[in-house]
């Protein structure tokens, strides 16, 4: 059964080998002044910064630089709207991973605004206006390039909020996967960790139905086999570019059409652990996976246990939850294979924190709502961290 | 291995109980005039008719009744063009199937263009400007609602032309599976074979990669199905809601960004069938299906059969070209099952025109180009047509 939806992706999708060499035409529609974002300097390393710059030599561009993994409202934000503000800018050009894209979509709309930008980021007001978003995507994991969401720190006020509205997909992404043969191995590995979250948050919803499961199952296969191609072999371009359009597609929500909506729980969890201890996100979310997971297993979820150990691990010959459990056991045995260290505690967040967390994360997600697939009370929350720590 | 792409679907998709509800809100951005556009009358049966009027009753509503199926351009097209001119219309609503939403495609052209129409449909002359084309679908078919393309016969030259630009892509399309409910068995049987088929004409292509292949097994598997308990039970909302969701799906490209394009060598085929012996089409693609595969099967494309062997149907333990027969054997058992007839001569087709049908299949489409999953020639086409007789 396909329950009801709306669906809606504007993004226009550039892939494949060079790419970029259509920014030009594209930039162009929108105008000469260009904002070009981008993060710490590895698209220097890379030689993209000097491309861009080449391609775009007709185009008068202003430079935001240094934005932050997580990033932040101040000073990253409110400089770029004002940067836009100050210089005209028709067009925002991210180029750099998922933390570059989802600021620059937090400018385009503040750079519209009169008020205080946080206003919209917090969702206490709609966004009406944006300045269009192209970018230039150099990691596979946060799918900021196919979807309508981002997220933002505010560290003044100790909040990061995930905004999402229509209004924030990039007009144009640009994809070219040999922009991430050079990311490390421990980012491939969060990345993909990261995108096989996204996947699973959807597979765990009520309704579901099998044309999505194929489709997700598909997702997961080719995420988990690809990984693994691309920490030996870092620049195999078959690897990479599986890896790059399966995660772009797996947080753009056509995974979930017509699926019921499960709350994203293990994302809520993971959005207080790295507010306090600032770790990385698919990391966060790798250990969480199969501590969740034992914690909603019951006689209400075991059916898409089995249907993972059946469909994407071929399990067979196995009782209901001894099935689970080795589905459990399997993504667990999956992601420390790929070098994700599967205890917090190795990551820096303390124990003596996980109340405070779990009372964060209850004011902050509502992992209690009538949505949620399985609800989570603070008891639960507890047992998850404790168990992940 | 992702190939290079370029992919954009800018149609917005309301789908589910009741979405029509939301018409008036949708409508009201493009102006008060509209024009509505659809068939013989069976949405008036359904109530579908009275609906509309009732959600638009205060907008300004021109009617274009009585599009036929294989739209035509003269009358149809025409007329709808000089309606749309008449009475300054600013978006044209398509009620019906992918015939009446065709149709309209071609109308929203047109309409903007002061030359000759078919100048546009025939791709001499690139369309630059169109009226919105917003849908309500009642077939789960074609997959018009969610692609840029369009069918139309221009009978005066005996032409049939697919012309497919990004410009055709509907606004917004809605859709309902209650609507689909009154869709006689031959109907579904046929729209059902016309979807298979767009997945089918996307999974015989190189290079090729095991995503998109989860993917297109998994439709395959869907509409399988799905369309034996719509036979069976024709008000099911499940099946009927994923045969809509899936089919419209099928014809939009998503599945084959980074595949390599085939050619559509079987909608080349029956696109000579149809022109000729006004058959339809589902069923005319299902006939052919069988033989295209005997003819095209070979050590070059036994992996795609055996995949499909493997993935979609479960079979084991056979060798290679014995498990790809057996795949040819279970779609014309599965085209059999669902009341398809087998042979193109129950349908009216003679024999005596499989000659003059080949040539005018190399003719109008390229089935010999480089980059056609297996170039067919005048002999290759005539085994197959007479293959289906």
């Amino acid at each position: 059964m396909i329950a009801d939806f709306i669906y809606n992706t504007p993004t226009k999708m550039f892939f494949g080998k060079d790419c970029v060499k259509q920014l030009p035409n594209v930039i162009e529609r929108y105008g000469k002044n260009v904002l070009m974002t981008y993060g710490g300097g590895s698209i220097k390393k890379i030689g993209l910064y000097d491309k861009v710059k080449e391609l775009l030599s007709g185009f008068n561009i202003v430079e935001l630089s240094g934005i932050e993994p997580n990033p932040k409202y101040d000073p990253s934000v409110i400089t770029g709207a004002k940067l836009c503000k100050d210089n005209n800018i028709d067009v925002i050009l991210a180029v750099g991973g998922g933390s570059v894209l989802d600021c620059s979509k937090a400018i385009s709309v503040c750079a519209k605004y009169d008020g205080e930008g946080w206003d919209l980021i917090s969702e206490k007001v709609k966004a009406t206006k944006s300045i269009p978003v192209v970018d230039i995507i150099t990691l596979a994991a946060t799918g900021s390039e196919y979807d309508a969401g981002c997220v933002i720190s505010n560290t003044a006020i100790n909040d990061k909020r995930g905004y999402v509205d229509g209004i924030l997909f990039p007009a144009c992404s640009f994809l070219d996967p040999k922009y991430t043969f050079s990311v490390s191995k421990w980012q491939t590995a969060c990345g993909t960790a990261d995108a096989i979250n996204h996947v699973l948050e959807q597979f765990f919803a009520k309704p579901h139905n099998a044309f999505n499961d194929g489709v997700m199952i598909s997702a997961i296969r080719s995420l988990m086999a690809n990984v693994k191609i691309a920490l030996e072999k870092p620049s195999d371009y078959d690897a990479r570019s599986e890896l790059m359009y399966v995660c772009s597609l797996a947080c753009n929500g056509i995974f979930s059409n017509g699926s019921g909506y499960s709350g994203w729980p293990m994302h809520a969890i993971e959005h207080a652990l790295s507010a306090y201890f600032d770790i990385t996100h698919g990391a966060g979310l790798a250990i969480i996976t199969p501590n969740w997971m034992k914690e909603i297993l019951s006689e209400n979820t075991i059916e898409r246990f089995v249907t993972l150990g059946k469909l994407l691990f071929g399990f067979e010959n196995l009782s209901d939850f001894d099935m689970a459990n080795k589905v459990i056991s399997e993504f667990y045995a999956f992601f420390e294979s790929i070098g994700i260290p599967m205890h917090l505690g190795e990551l820096g967040v303390k124990a003596d924190k996980i109340e405070e967390m779990a009372d964060h994360i209850l004011e902050n997600d509502n992992t209690l709502g009538e949505w949620v697939y399985v609800p989570l009370d603070k008891a639960a929350l507890v047992r998850i961290l404790t168990a992940s720590i």
